[in-house]
């Protein structure tokens, strides 16, 4: 897998992005919504180009020349970082994971008309993997006056006095589903979110992701492991950052329907900017973030892959897989509203489906049972350190 | 099966029903989400009794009273004959699923504490059916201004001076998911809302509802026969009927992310009240819409239901489950709202999920298949008479 190639600089449409949605999800005071979906919506600003200040280069056009002039290094603007980081990462991990499975990856590339693309890395039924999906996206285009006012709720920085504002968005998001019960569901997402001024200079900007294991067996080893590994990259930062965003996972990876988790958690967060850290600080967290991915994931999926299984753990887990749907269509703010949005790439957004699930009415598992154990965990997240 | 046990007249909250989301849902005017959730939804209203008026019977406390003193007869209120109608029907319909299908179904019963309740009939796994669910529910509960002022778009009857209104809905629901990939899943809703004065007399009402069928494979036939069963109830009341709700149905039961209709339709509608026809002609165009339900479809299941098919038919009705699956958990305005509602009864909205479903990356029907020919048909609506 090779980067994509430079994106051709072609006219920058100045209109800003119509989104039906954004009104209604951004009311919570939240620009959570945002980023997740401009982290994986194709195709959202092929709107037509505008007239106004058409002289100015884009930020997709500098970024563009930029690259074809200079490279990338540490003096890049933080976006051509950040991408170079999740691109990296992404080529890592699924070496690691076709390695580790035996199969190869299907690989689709896509160019965004006005700048940016993605990469979707996708294998189906492999060896060890049910479903795995591995993909990256990168996302210019503009953000109307409306959508700039709520995000100022989050984001003092944010000029509210413009019609429009130019963002960027880069975003590495990782679901990989094991073919055996006994080993769990994994997923992770880290984004980059930046508004630039008139003059291209960076106005705005935030990071968010996390990391977070869905086993449908429980072994606290595992969850242990998993929540150690992420705690060493969290501490290296800030001795805070493990405990506040575990619970930040706990909360949002939740079916509220049923009053379970997801799974046993990890860590999630969002909006983290200069208020928080300086950008080069929280850069660091996020590169040490996609680093702790194969060493809290894989010593779990080597020592579970091949376990014995029968019928019966095949069937739990399919009722598991359905549980992750209902997260995934119901309550992922990030899913629903891109999948409302005209024009998303529908494959890319619902490759974190399982590839099977199963609904089962007033399914119940025998008390005293592995799978009821692993249901109590669920309605009482724990501290696993 | 049995009628429920008549309702005990328990104290009635007088307080208005706390519904978080109903608010944003209602922003498009439509009132058709409250009826589907209320007709969904259990334990809503259960918030403790207030204190205003408490001396006037609510209408649960009438309708129970009522139905003691007297039964169900052609001069009952509407809602004592809407809820006979549907429990017969519910009866009737159970009955002759069981025979073709040779197996039970198993019938949960419950009771709302202030009033109506539910019952929920689920056969899974059966001979014929993977999984067929034909509930019904009777709400009463409080509507708090707000919801009130947002239904009066459609219902200019609705009192707007008043802080809270008393309502009833009852609903029959019904989804029937076959094992035989030829054989087509079929669903249908029929619903009544009302909403009463202080003196417990009728303020607003109306009717909502419809029947659609999703087949894996297409017979010209199957969809022939179903929308002519339908369009002849629909036309002994109203020829217009027929082609407006038709149109209706195609709009509603569209997975609008990928382009296509859930399934090949049928009839759908909401809100129709006085300004539509009287209630007497309404109540009797609701009757024969129930009674068409089992000609519709059990010719089309007994010639299906013992078709041969290999693993490939079965593999394209998994896929198809899973867009059953996204219709019902993203765009049904009803299946989510319900989930998104403190206390309601998850394992009845739930009902309507297939046994099993998948999800394929990028899947995509041979050239001039059976398969792709569904897709075209989903993309493009036709008229079937």
């Amino acid at each position: 897998m090779r980067p994509t190639p430079l994106v051709t600089a072609v006219p920058h449409p100045r209109e800003p992005v119509r989104i039906p949605w954004l009104k209604t999800r951004l009311i919570g005071g939240t620009i959570f919504v945002s980023i997740l979906i401009f982290d994986m919506v194709y195709g959202l600003d092929n709107i037509g180009s505008g007239t106004e200040k058409a002289d100015t280069p884009s930020i997709a056009e500098q970024d563009s020349l930029l690259k074809r002039e200079s490279g990338i290094n540490s003096n890049s603007p933080m976006r051509l970082r950040m991408e170079a980081l999740i691109k990296q990462h992404q080529k890592l991990i699924v070496q690691e994971l076709e390695k580790l499975d035996g199969s190869k990856f299907r690989i689709d590339k896509w160019e965004r008309p006005n700048g940016g693309g993605g990469i979707s890395c996708v294998l189906q039924d492999g060896k060890v993997f049910e479903k795995a999906g591995v993909n990256t996206s990168i996302v210019y285009g503009n953000l109307p006056r409306q959508a700039i006012a709520k995000m100022r709720v989050n984001h003092k920085a944010l000029d509210p006095d413009v019609d429009s504002l130019e963002f960027f968005a880069a975003g590495l998001s990782l679901v990989l589903h094991p073919h055996n019960p006994m080993a769990p569901t994994v997923h992770l997402n880290y984004r980059y979110f930046e508004t630039a001024n008139a003059d291209g200079t960076s106005n705005a900007w935030w990071y968010g992701g996390g990391c977070d294991l869905t086993p449908c067996y429980l072994f606290d080893e595992d969850a242990i492991h998993f929540h150690k590994t992420i705690k060493e990259a969290c501490d290296k930062h800030d001795k805070a950052y493990y405990p506040r965003f575990k619970n930040w996972c706990d909360k949002y990876f939740s079916n509220k329907h049923r009053g379970e988790t997801r799974g046993v958690g990890g860590i999630f967060f969002d909006d983290l900017d200069e208020t928080e850290k300086d950008q080069e600080q929280l850069f660091s967290f996020i590169s040490d973030g996609l680093k702790a991915f194969l060493p809290s994931y894989m010593p779990i999926i080597e020592k579970r892959k091949d376990m014995p299984y029968g019928e019966k753990e095949k069937q739990w887990q399919q009722l598991r897989r359905g549980r992750y749907v209902e997260f995934n269509l119901v309550h992922d703010r990030g899913t629903s509203f891109g999948l409302n949005t005209p024009g998303s790439r529908v494959e890319s957004i619902l490759m974190s489906l399982p590839l099977t699930a199963r609904w089962q009415y007033m399914h119940e598992p025998e008390k005293g049972s592995r799978e009821e154990r692993l249901l109590n965990v669920l309605k009482a997240p724990r501290e696993w350190l």
